[in-house]
């Protein structure tokens, strides 16, 4: 009989977002009359921008004529898509990019999890706590980690943590560290990187020879002229780090499917004998072999993100986002609250009143305001006693459930 | 330094289709004149059918309003895609599937690949030769083999030779193997299988303990009434095979990508302590944690494939390319030349003449006819001395390009 890759046998049963769900079916089927907001959800709500989809739709009519069909397109992404990030995304950065080095995708989840399938074993690998559940459990599945312990720490792993105490900015590990996750702006905690930030980070994976994972599925909620954008702002990243981008929460493609990884030529890493080659090379070969490129259309529509009309109304739904996390924010620290992030951020991580477990907040804030976030433990241990709360919602919904959260006085 | 996965270097460099690229390329810069036709392509070349476009059309207008958006779906695929293959796909050939047992992706080919990431590298892989490179080059490179040979066998995989003397349809393994691949109708020989043919396979499977990846990513162009289009019309299959299908073929989704992978409850696996577990569990735990879901629009466009308008107009297409296949085998047949496949199959492979090897006969083809096709050598070493042609090109190409080569007689 066929045998299993008993490494999905280490990962914990209990997902995050399924007992998130588990529990609130059960108090809304109990309290029917309940209006349940829900604020600690990561997906957006708002339609797309009238040029993308009127991008979209040409591109499906394409579809329909013969002489404008697409079939196959290349793995690595249509070059009008290519050629529209290097001149709209990284030049006005001063980031110099070429077309081979940008890889189109239909996700960035799909991305951080499937660029390990290049890399040896034997790789050390950092990475946050509290972290996207994903790098941790793409390593634990691929065989990198051993066992959790009872905190849910996987042997094998180095883990930074980002507490109160350091900004929720990890701090450069002890141990040497071979691949180091870096997101920024940080999902769950809302973190952003300032500039002198991202430079210790380049500067210690170029000293030590480590590899960088720089994931900046938020950036475009960067407001702050000086914050950087992208890792490549900063000297030396074109030869220490991968940048994972996606267009799920710059412009509402959650649904839709498109994303890309920046993998410069001068990224290498090592074979067993001591050679260096470029991981460019060997990521190219991976997607031509195990992937089929992103929807013509989809990437047509990602293409009329960065015109000049899909531009503005795109800028126009992260405000409006934007303006819910100012909302939040003032809100809830006005009555009392700690909150962090939310700015530069679209995710607000806010510390449990009362000493509070984040589960037991969780419950509480159900039962008392029927406002439902996400518990910060789900995201790794040193969540505990944080609550993620997110500005991909309603004006309305944000302003009443801040409402709620205020005026009940049970905590 | 990080380390590369040093399995990626056991690829041999030049892949197939690169090297017919700068063949033609440069055939073409020295004869402008020449009116190349490309009879090798495995890429659809009709529009979508209109009851397809109204229907992506309508489902990009969904992401433009807010009541009827969609973010994040299913990373399963969406109940209303799943109910309709379960019942326009399935239910007509007598195979019962519950919604859990269908993962909706964006490609066979991703699927195929990424399948091999929930077993274990110790599972002894057989495969057709000829056969679809993926399925050869994903276990190369997760490290499943060792090196290759001068003849392009990687060591530790079992080949079963796909050749004239067994109707292009392999025998047995006579060495133990916990993990069979077939492809029928076959990419590349057009080989297709009876119903006694599978329950063979099948009956192997069960009595041997091994699993079978049923590809039947072109079933579409079966028309006899008698072969079966799913592994599963047959008794036993559903506790010991995989189904991987695609609306690539099936209905001009090359470009568009939409794919689906079957994984009954009953098929079960064992870990290393020999415990049994439904491979189900696991991949549903890899697409969760590794995949985002396919877009919206897309699956919207993919099942208004079975509606009635759209699988009358899909039929059509089918048969316009089935009447090339029909052309290209009975002109070429006519002439003298050994042509198998091509019925109830979209491929065609054609038995080079005066025992040409298959590059030699690629470039007297193109450079006497001005035809490209796909030499068979690409695809196995069992390949050598065959040819694939294709009937995704317009009508007009396939009659002048039959013409063409039975007017040359040069060989």
């Amino acid at each position: 009989m066929a045998r299993i890759n008993d490494n999905y046998l280490k990962l914990k049963a209990g997902y995050l977002f399924p007992e998130i769900g588990r529990r609130v079916k059960a108090f809304a089927q109990e309290h029917p009359e309940a209006k349940i907001i829900r604020l600690g959800i990561g997906d957006v709500t708002q339609p797309l921008p009238p040029a993308v989809l009127e991008a979209f739709h040409a591109a499906v009519d394409d579809l329909g004529r013969k002489e404008t069909f697409h079939g196959y397109g290349p793995e690595q992404g249509y070059p009008f898509l290519i050629e529209t990030l290097i001149e709209k995304v990284y030049k006005p950065l001063g980031v110099t990019l070429n077309g081979g080095e940008i890889f189109i995708s239909d996700g960035a989840k799909c991305d951080t999890a499937n660029i390990l399938d290049i890399l040896a074993l034997d790789n050390r690998v950092a990475l946050g706590d509290p972290v996207y559940p994903v790098y941790n459990d793409t390593n634990v599945m691929i065989g990198r980690s051993g066992e959790a312990d009872e905190k849910g720490y996987y042997q094998g792993l180095i883990y930074m943590p980002c507490l109160e105490e350091n900004g929720f900015l990890p701090d450069l590990p002890s141990e040497r560290a071979d691949i180091i996750y870096l997101c920024f702006p940080n999902n769950p905690t809302g973190a952003v990187a300032s500039r002198e930030v991202l430079k210790k980070w380049v500067d210690f994976a170029l000293q030590t020879d480590a590899l960088l994972f720089f994931d900046a599925a938020y950036e475009a909620y960067i407001t702050d002229p000086a914050i950087p954008h992208s890792i490549y702002e900063i000297p030396g990243a074109e030869h220490c780090a991968l940048e994972f981008r996606s267009f799920s929460k710059t412009a509402g493609f959650t649904g839709v499917r498109c994303a890309f990884t920046v993998i410069p030529d001068g990224v290498m890493a090592r074979t067993a004998k001591g050679e260096k080659i470029p991981l460019n090379k060997l990521w190219n070969r991976r997607q031509s072999t195990k992937f089929n490129g992103v929807s013509y259309p989809v990437q047509r529509a990602a293409a009329a993100v960065y015109s000049p009309e899909g531009w503005k109304q795109t800028r126009e739904i992260i405000a409006y986002y934007m303006e819910n996390a100012r909302i939040i924010r003032s809100g809830l620290g006005k009555a009392g609250f700690t909150v962090y992030g939310g700015v530069n951020a679209p995710y607000l991580w806010m510390k449990t009143p009362a000493n509070l477990s984040s589960w037991e907040f969780f419950d509480k804030l159900l039962a008392g305001c029927h406002v439902v976030g996400t518990p910060g433990s789900g995201f790794g241990p040193s969540g505990e006693g944080f609550f993620r709360l997110s500005a991909f919602g309603d004006r309305a919904d944000a302003e009443e459930a801040v409402s709620r959260i205020i005026k009940y006085n049970k905590w």
